[in-house]
């Protein structure tokens, strides 16, 4: 229910926002999910439990929503149109070793604007303007904690290491983006062995340092004494979507100039989002500008995407019983049944309350009425109706009964639905 | 979109009646999978890519929802509180050669009612009718054509067999379940190969005959002169059915002695569901009852459920363009910009319209009011807004144009949502 109600508030979000649910097969050909060879080694293919044993393996299970996407894109140009936006909630899966914080299927909730040929900047920042909207839902609605954005620039990134004379830009990306992880001594290392100066690790990871939440981005990069037509644009695309952001979200932007994501098709922009005080937690929603992922040889079709973790957030969240249903079933009222003669009766109460929206069920047996609250306390329903159309209904609560019409009765607004909220002792 | 509003409304009407929703994992053991031993064959084997070469296939994807179910109850059984009400909504998967109909990929949407050691007979009429109160919303929402349940039992078929002295009852259950693909001819040279002679082979050809949709089930069993406990306890379990359903539901059930489901686990009542004047789609729905599909030896968990094959239904209404979305985008809006520097003020309708539930998009771009107004046709979006908060809505259908206040205008409520209509040449 928890995971349902997530999944709820972010289609609401999107499609508030116009984008158009699409739903990909699970599998795809391995020519498709090999485009981005780095991950290949996690896919899980498939082949039927009887094909012949030198069958040549074609399927594999997708392990993200971008690629499928891409393909998608492709096969479809002719039928969208575009900039074209569309919103995926959908299941992925990686042949890892389940562990805590990785799992082998886990759901994700990923939105991309797609351009034929060309797709302007400001989609940028509306991409990530709908995701921190619908992360502000899910804070105030669900309790997750609220997000801190981290934003970079791959031109940036390029244009400083060009005007650094780096060699291999890309190969001394991936290593810089492992700074989190492995620490700058051993980033220093790594990049030294890629045959670059210490005079020029000491200002790469002084640059990656650059952090802030301020409007002293110009000031910090200004430092660095550094032109190019890369870096300029750079620095202007992260000057431009980081105001957008903040003048809507001040509290949950910043800029942070290690951030690279580790995927090559990235091409401009990158975000990296994590929950704040649960950082442990690790990247929960992650996207950036690709100016190629899919391409038909004739047409180009850029696009800029982020991605939501909803395993990632919410498996933890529910397994440490923070997140909780008020309630295990959608009903609200439990129909007692007096014996076995009136289950009839029971049925018209139950037909009555659904007609106006009010989920039920009907008791399973004639058993005591004793017995039969219990099956409702058990369940968390909060109403037991005894008798016919008019009847008595009971708050098990408070133990309050009262007279009722079945076509009339309504539980408050706020027992309706099962509510999602905070486990009482715990702060998320 | 149209399958997302079918899987809405099925959704509501399970909610409705109690039911909750559930999810399994898309990989089940291989054990677990070849539980039924006849569809393993069909089953997609999973494996790492980079697995050893003499690694043991361990994985497999489901190819129904009712065998993961079974484990989940299993698993969980702990914790659940019975009878167990659940519904579940997910793909499936069968390794087979895609053709019409037939797909490696397809959604159910099932509900169960599990019992512990004990499930009470009313539960086989309640599956049913929430199913058929379902199919009524698809059919009154939707246009699906209306449905037809064929009803059988199990027990009236092997107190049948028994009487006649079949010697295997099952083996001739799953030819005669082959009547209406191979025909009577062909399923008596089956039988007499079994071993029942022609006397025995017009009897069983007759009784699988009986077709009814009147109360003159009792009538035309008792012309039979059988009568053992079994086959006394199928008659009583078919009469008290049909009459639950066909007082609710008069033009959509009937008894139909053929229809036997092929898999063995069903143990009393036994439906399919076709769509009436579509015959030609085949069994859209079918379920049963079964009194030991769960079991962990010391405690066995009897259960009713029935699934709905949600791309066996939509999926050839779709592709023949029957059904249609009003438009391809959830925006009933798109925000006119005047000028690059004005999309701030555009946006700032945007979130007006949005935070009062109206879907819109932004123009990507200020090109001339003509093209922007193209853009929101092609899509489908009724209404282009034009200036700021307080500005102007075109509705480009008509043409009428008049002032409105982000903060107070709402389309009509039609126009609201995208409406899923039959495409007006076409009936269904």
């Amino acid at each position: 229910m928890v995971e349902m109600r997530a999944v709820d508030i972010l289609r609401e979000v999107f499609e508030l926002h116009g984008f158009a649910g699409v739903q990909t097969r699970a599998l795809e050909p391995l020519t498709e999910l090999s485009r981005k060879g780095e991950i290949t080694k996690e896919v899980y293919v498939v082949r039927r439990l009887h094909a012949e044993a030198d069958a040549q393996d074609e399927l594999g299970l997708h392990f993200d929503l971008t690629v499928p996407f891409a393909r998608y894109v492709l096969d479809n140009a002719g039928h969208l149109n575009f900039p074209f936006r569309r919103y995926q909630i959908q299941p992925a899966w990686r042949g890892e070793r389940p562990q805590e914080g990785r799992y082998r299927e886990f759901y994700q909730a990923d939105i991309d604007i797609v351009g034929q040929d060309r797709l302007d900047f400001h989609h940028d920042g509306e991409v990530v303007l709908v995701m921190l909207e619908a992360c502000a839902r899910l804070h105030q609605e669900l309790g997750i904690p609220p997000v801190m954005l981290r934003l970079n620039n791959r031109k940036l990134m390029q244009g400083f290491y060009t005007a650094l004379a780096v060699a291999d830009p890309l190969a001394a990306i991936q290593v810089v983006d492992k700074l989190a992880k492995i620490g700058p001594q051993a980033v220093a290392e790594i990049l030294g062995e890629q045959g670059i100066d210490q005079a020029r690790v000491a200002k790469i990871l002084d640059f990656a340092a650059i952090q802030t939440r301020e409007d002293d981005f110009g000031d910090l990069v200004a430092a660095f004494d550094i032109s190019n037509d890369l870096f300029d644009q750079g620095v202007d695309e992260v000057r431009r979507l980081f105001a957008a952001l903040k003048s809507r979200f001040p509290d949950n932007v910043m800029i942070d100039c290690q951030i690279a994501r580790g995927l090559d098709y990235y091409t401009g922009s990158v975000f990296e989002l994590e929950l704040q005080g649960r950082e442990a937690l690790g990247t929960i929603c992650a996207g950036g500008r690709y100016d190629s992922l899919a391409s038909d040889g004739k047409r180009t079709y850029p696009g800029v995407g982020i991605s939501f973790g909803i395993t990632r957030v919410f498996a933890p969240l529910i397994a440490q019983g923070r997140l909780v249903a008020s309630r295990a079933v959608p009903s609200a009222v439990l129909v007692a049944v007096d014996s076995d003669d009136s289950r009839d009766q029971a049925d018209e109460v139950a037909c009555a309350l659904r007609a106006r929206g009010i989920a039920c069920e009907v008791s399973p047996d004639a058993a005591r009425y004793g017995k039969q609250i219990r099956f409702a306390d058990r369940r968390g329903i909060p109403f037991v109706w005894f008798g016919g159309l008019k009847g008595q209904v009971k708050d098990i609560r408070s133990g309050d009964q009262s007279e009722a019409e079945a076509d009339r009765w309504s539980p408050p607004a706020a027992d309706l639905r099962p509510v999602i909220r905070q486990a009482e002792e715990s702060s998320l």
